[in-house]
C-alpha cells in the first residue's frame, strides 16, 4: 500500500509508538526553533533541564516578536537569547534579521527533515517537505536536548491541487478556500498533505503561504512535496545540496481527500472575527477601511512586496487609509531596497514598518476606534489587533493592495490594472550576517539576564484529590488570545510569570486573576476546540501558576492541551457534552482519588454544589499520565 | 547702528511692545506647526476659541510622535488631527510623512518668516531664517485665530563661526561646543544668531541641526542668515521662489559675542545625562555601547544618513549592537531607498524604523538594563529613553556609525576609513502626496472624535488667597519629562487629561497625583532652569487639573512659564534663593489677598508651618497679570 510523505517522514523518525492514527508516537526532532516571545521561557526550561549543549542537528533563536522595545524588558529578553544561544550552541537570528518561519525556509529549512518550533506557524516550513509542528516551549526545550516529541499520531488529509491560479488570485486564497471547507477545527488531529498537478506551479514561499495558515485549521502541520520547484528554490538560496526529491507514493492511500480546482478561485477575504468566516471579495462588497497593513510570517515573502511594490508604483495611498507593510526578511527588505520597488512603496505612502510580526501580533499599529482593518495576516480574532471593537479582514496581498488604493474593500480585478507577474530572481541576495553562529565551545559564557526575567515557576505534584472551584465558564473556540492575551502591553511579560499571569483572561474576566488567587485551586470549563490558535505555553503556565488544576472542556486544541500537560495541568473532556449545561461558575467540583481513576476507563466528578455527578475522560497516555502525576514535564524529566 | 537679523524680523512683525530685551512684546505669527503629542490639545482649545478658519499664512498639522499604535488612542488621535485638520484650513502631514521639523525644513520654511510651533524643536527652521519659536499649544491655538504670540524680547547673542569643519567632524559638534560653553541655562531669553565666514560652508539641514538643537540652551530660538547656500537648497526643493536674501547688518550689534573656529573643533559627544555635560569623543573613551540610534529632527538628513550608509556598506553592524534608524521624512527616505544607501544600510544589519521621532522621544527601542546608548538626538535626560537605568550619549551621525561598527564610543577618526563628502542632490526628490491640503471651505465637515479624547478642562479664576500646602519639593534642571513623563505609556494619553495627570511627577514620586487629588490645591517647589526640556503644555495643564495653584522656584525656562501663565499657575521666583532651603514637603503656604499682592513689587508669602515669611516675584506683564487672575489664557480670550 502506497504511503503519503507524512508517513514516510514520520517512519524515518520514528523512535517509538505505532503509527495509527489516534495513538501516541515519539519522533526524532532534527530542527528547533524558537522566537522571543515563547524562547526565553523555552530556554529557561532547557537550562532546568540541566544539558551542556544542544543536541539536535540546528537549533535557531529567532527575535522577531518583541522588536518595539516600549520598555528595557524587549532588549533585556534579547540579550539573554543571545547569551543562551551563544552558551549552549543554538544559532542567533538579531532583531532586524526577520520574521522566524520565513527566514528559516530561506536559510535552514531541509526537505524531509522534522523541525520543532515555540510557535504555531512552524508549519511554515512544510512547503518544504519539512515535518515542521509548532508546540509549547518546553516540548522545544526536551527536543534541544535530544529528547523524542511525543504527539498522537495524525490522520493524513489529502489535498489535491489542479490546474492553475488565475491572475490576481494567490496562493492565499487557496488556504481561505481550505479554511472555508474545513472550518478552524477542521485540521485537529490531522496532517494536510498537498499533491497533484497544481503543486507545480506554486513556488516554495506560496506552498509556505498555505502550510503556514494550516494552523488555523488546527493541524497537526501541511506539508507540500520537494520537486524541482523546491530544487530551484534551494538552489536560489545557494542550498542546492540541501535539496532531496520527496514525494508521496503515487498509490498513497489518504484518510480523507479533498480536491481544489486552483482555476476556479477567486480573491477570497476571511471576515471579522475567525480565519474560516471566507467569503469572495467581490460578495462581500466594498467595506470602508481605514487601515491596510501586509506582510506577517504568511505573506511577507519577495513576491508579496513585489506585487503589492508594482500595483502601489506611482499612486497614493487613499487618505482614509493608514497602510503599513513590514518585509518578511531582511533578505527580502534588501532585495527589494535595492531593486527600487521599496523606493516605490515609500513614494506611495507606506508606512515601512521594521522587518518582524508587529501588527500580526497586536504589536503596534493598533487601528482606529471601531475601524475595519484589511491584512494579510493568518488570524483576525477579535481584540487581536490591540483595538477591542475594530473589524479584521484577511486577504491576500494583491486584495490589500487595492484596497490601499480604493479605500474600500476591493478585488483587484475591478481595478482595470494590468496584472504582471512577478519575475523570480535566479539568485537571492544572501547574507548571513544577521545570524551569529554558536562558538565551538560555549562552557564559560555567561548568559546575561535582567530584572524582568524570573526563575520558572514549577508545580506541584498532582494532589490525591481535587476539590476546587469553578473559576470559570467560557464557550466555544476559545483561542489562547482569549487565555493569555498579548499585545504590546503584555507580551514584554512573557519572561515573568508572577506578573504575566495578572492578565489571564483579562479579556474575558477581568477578575480572574484575584478569584484565582483568593480561590487557591481552580478548575476552568470551556466548550469545544478549547485552547485554539497561537502555541503560548504561557496559556498554560499562567494558569498553573494561579493554582488551576484542571480544565474541563467539549474538546481541546492540539498544542495545547499539550502544553497543559506540560505543566501538570488535568485535561479533560466531557463523555456527555450536555454535562457542561449542568455546570456553573463558582460550582465546587470533587474528582477524588485521582491517581486510581486515571487508570480507569473514565473519571467521575461530583458537582458538590449541584449534588450531581459526571463522566469525564482524559485520553492520557501512559507517558502523560507519569507526567500529570508528577506535576510535569519537567518535574517529570528531572524524576528520570 | 546696525540690527542683528533678529531684530530685523521681529521688527518686521512687531504688533506690540518695544523691541527692548527683556521687555514683552508681541509679534505676529506667519505660520504655525503642530505635531500630534501636543497638536489634540491645540486644536480643541483652537476649537473652544470658536473660529471658523485659521487666519495664518500657514498652518501645518504633523503626525510623528505617537506612531507605534500599542492601543486604539493613536490612530484616533491621528483621525481627528486629520478632520479637525480639513475642517480648519490646515495642512495636514499624514504619519509617515516624517519628522514635523524635517519636513517643514523641507517643504514650507520661508526665510524672513515667523514660525510658532507647539514642540521645543521649531527653532530648527531658523537653519533657513525664520524666526521658528517652539510654545505651548495654548499660544499657537491662539496663533492660528490671528492672535499675536507674546513674548520677552530676548537679548541677542552673535557667533561667529570661523574656518571649516574638519573630515569627520559635524554641524552637531558645532552645536555641542556651543552647548559645552553656555550650558543648558546659557540660552534662556536669548535668540542665537549665527554669522561669519564659516556659515557658507554649512548646508541648509546642517544648519538647522544647530539652530534645533539650541533648544537645549534654553535660548528663545536661533537663526543663520539667508545666503546662496539657501536658495540653492531652495532650488533643490522645487522651492527657490521662496528665498529672499537676509543678513545682519554689517555693523550689527549684539548683546553678547562667541567665537567658534570650526577647523579646531573634534568629534564631541554629550555624556549622561545632560545635553552640555560635553567632552571630546577620544577624551571619553572607549565605553562598550550596546545600543546606537540614528535620526531625530536633529539628525535625519539625506546627508546624515548617507554618511552613516558610506560608512556601513559591506560592514555589519557589531554582535552586540542594537542599531536603530529614522530617516527624518518620506523625501529622506526614498531617496536613500532610490539610491541604493538604504539597501547597504539593512544589509549592514540596521533596524530600520518609520520615519517619526520614534526611540528620541522614548517611543520604542528601550536600551536593555544599564545600557549605554549613543544616539545622534537632542536630548539624553535620564530615563527619557525608557530604560531609567540606561546611560545616553549624543554624538553626531559618523561617531555614531563608528560606534555600531567597533562596539565601543570611537571617533570615526581612529577608523582608518577613508572619509568621503556626501554628493548633495542638486534635485530633491519631491511628492507631497502625504500631504493633504485643505479644503476651500471646511465648514460642513465632521470632527472625528474616538473615547480618549476629552474635552479640556479649564481652571477656576485666581482664588482671592492661595493657602496650600507644598506638594512636591524638587532641585535644580526639573525637566517637563520629569513634571509630565512621555514615552510609550504615556504619550498616548496627550488628548486626556484626567487620564495622564495620574502619571504626573511619576518618576519623581509616584504619589504626587493622589497626594495632590486628596490635598484639593497646592504649590511645588523648584530650584534653578525648572521646566527646561520639551514644549509640552501638559506639564502645566495636567498639574493645573490636580490643583496646583502656584509654582515657586529659583528660575523657570521659558516655555514651561508661558504654559504655566497659559493656564492660570502663578509662576513665583525667590528674592532670596536661601529661602529654598527653608521651606519642606507637606508645609502650608500662605499668600493672602493674591491681586492686590500682584501690584505691588513683590509679594510675600507666609509658611504657616514653620511660621517664616519670604519675599517672591512673579515678573508678570500687565497682560500675564490679567490671564493669571482669569484663571488662563482660554477664558481670558473668552473674557475678550
Amino acid at each position: 500500500m502506497g504511503r503519503s510523505l507524512t508517513q514516510k517522514i514520520f517512519a524515518e523518525h520514528l523512535i517509538e509508538g505505532e503509527m495509527i492514527a489516534g495513538k501516541e508516537v515519539a519522533i526524532k526532532i532534527d530542527q528547533t526553533l524558537t522566537q522571543d516571545a515563547t524562547g526565553t521561557m523555552a530556554y529557561l526550561q532547557f537550562e532546568a533541564i540541566g544539558i551542556p549543549r544542544v543536541r539536535t542537528e540546528l537549533s535557531v533563536s529567532y527575535v522577531d516578536h518583541n522588536t518595539l522595545q516600549s520598555g528595557f524588558e524587549n532588549a533585556d529578553d534579547h540579550r539573554f537569547l543571545q547569551t543562551v544561544a551563544a552558551k549552549y550552541g543554538i544559532y542567533f537570528s538579531r532583531p532586524g534579521n526577520g520574521i522566524c518561519h520565513q527566514v528559516h525556509l530561506e536559510r535552514f529549512a531541509k526537505p524531509g527533515k522534522t523541525l520543532l518550533g515555540s510557535d504555531s506557524h512552524t508549519p511554515t516550513a512544510g512547503g518544504m517537505a519539512v515535518i515542521a509542528i509548532g508546540a509549547g516551549g518546553l516540548d522545544v526545550a526536551v527536543a534541544m536536548g535530544g529528547g523524542a516529541f511525543y504527539t498522537t499520531m495524525p490522520k493524513v488529509v489529502g489535498i489535491e491541487l489542479k490546474g492553475k491560479l488565475q491572475p490576481w488570485v494567490s496562493a492565499k486564497d487557496i488556504i481561505l478556500e481550505v479554511l472555508r471547507i474545513l472550518s478552524v477545527k477542521g485540521g485537529v488531529g490531522k496532517v494536510i498533505e498537498y499533491f497533484g498537478e497544481g503543486v507545480k506551479s506554486l513556488t516554495v514561499p506560496e506552498r509556505a503561504t498555505i502550510t503556514n495558515m494550516g494552523a488555523e485549521l488546527g493541524a497537526t502541520t501541511s506539508i507540500f512535496p520537494s520537486d524541482e520547484e523546491t530544487r530551484a528554490y534551494l538552489k536560489s538560496q545557494g542550498r542546492e545540496e540541501d535539496w532531496v526529491s520527496l514525494n508521496a507514493d503515487a498509490d498513497a492511500v489518504y484518510d480523507e481527500l479533498l480536491e481544489i480546482k486552483l482555476d476556479e478561485l477567486e480573491p477570497l477575504s476571511a471576515r471579522p472575527h475567525s480565519p474560516d468566516n471566507v467569503a469572495k471579495v467581490r460578495d462581500i462588497g466594498p467595506v470602508p477601511v481605514q487601515q491596510v497593513a501586509i506582510g506577517s510570517c504568511t505573506n511577507s515573502s519577495y513576491a508579496d512586496l513585489m506585487i503589492v511594490a508594482k500595483m502601489l508604483k506611482g499612486r497614493t495611498v487613499h487618505p482614509s487609509v493608514s497602510l503599513a507593510i513590514a518585509p518578511g526578511s531582511k533578505q527580502v527588505y534588501t532585495m527589494i531596497a535595492q531593486n527600487g520597488a521599496l523606493a516605490d512603496l515609500i513614494d506611495a505612502g507606506a508606512r515601512i514598518l521594521e522587518s518582524a510580526c508587529g501588527p500580526c501580533i497586536g504589536m503596534g499599529q493598533s487601528p482606529s476606534s471601531a475601524a475595519n482593518s484589511v491584512r494579510t495576516f493568518n488570524r483576525n480574532f477579535e481584540g487581536r489587533s490591540g483595538t477591542q471593537d475594530a473589524s479584521i479582514y484577511l486577504t491576500g496581498p494583491a486584495v490589500a493592495a487595492a484596497t490601499a488604493i480604493t479605500g474600500v474593500l476591493t478585488d483587484p480585478r475591478d481595478l482595470q490594472m494590468n496584472y504582471e507577474e512577478v519575475v523570480w530572481p535566479e539568485t537571492f541576495t544572501v547574507n548571513d550576517n544577521m545570524i551569529i553562529s554558536p562558538p565551538e565551545n560555549g562552557a564559560g559564557l555567561e548568559v546575561l539576564r535582567g530584572p524582568n526575567i524570573k526563575p520558572l515557576p514549577v508545580n506541584e505534584a498532582l494532589p490525591g484529590e481535587i476539590k476546587a472551584s469553578v473559576l470559570l465558564k467560557v464557550g466555544d473556540n476559545i483561542t489562547t488570545d482569549h487565555i493569555m492575551p498579548a499585545g504590546a502591553k503584555i507580551l514584554p511579560l512573557r519572561s515573568n510569570i508572577p506578573a504575566i499571569s495578572e492578565y489571564v483572561f483579562c479579556t474575558v474576566d477581568k477578575c480572574f486573576p484575584l478569584r484565582a488567587k483568593e480561590t487557591g485551586r481552580g478548575i476552568i470549563i470551556g466548550g469545544s476546540n478549547y485552547g485554539q490558535g497561537s502555541s503560548r505555553e504561557h496559556a498554560a503556565l499562567a494558569p498553573m501558576f494561579l493554582g488551576v488544576k484542571a480544565v474541563l472542556v467539549k474538546s481541546f486544541a492540539r498544542i495545547h492541551r499539550q502544553n497543559l500537560v506540560n505543566f501538570g495541568i488535568l485535561p479533560l473532556t466531557f463523555v456527555d457534552e450536555k454535562d457542561y449545561d449542568g455546570i456553573d461558575q463558582e460550582d465546587l467540583l470533587l474528582l477524588s482519588d485521582t491517581s486510581a481513576q486515571m487508570s480507569a476507563e473514565h473519571m467521575l466528578v461530583r458537582n458538590l454544589t449541584k449534588g450531581t455527578e459526571f463522566k469525564v475522560v482524559h485520553n492520557l497516555s501512559e507517558r502523560q499520565k507519569i507526567i500529570i502525576k508528577a506535576g510535569g514535564l519537567l518535574n517529570y524529566t528531572k524524576n528520570r
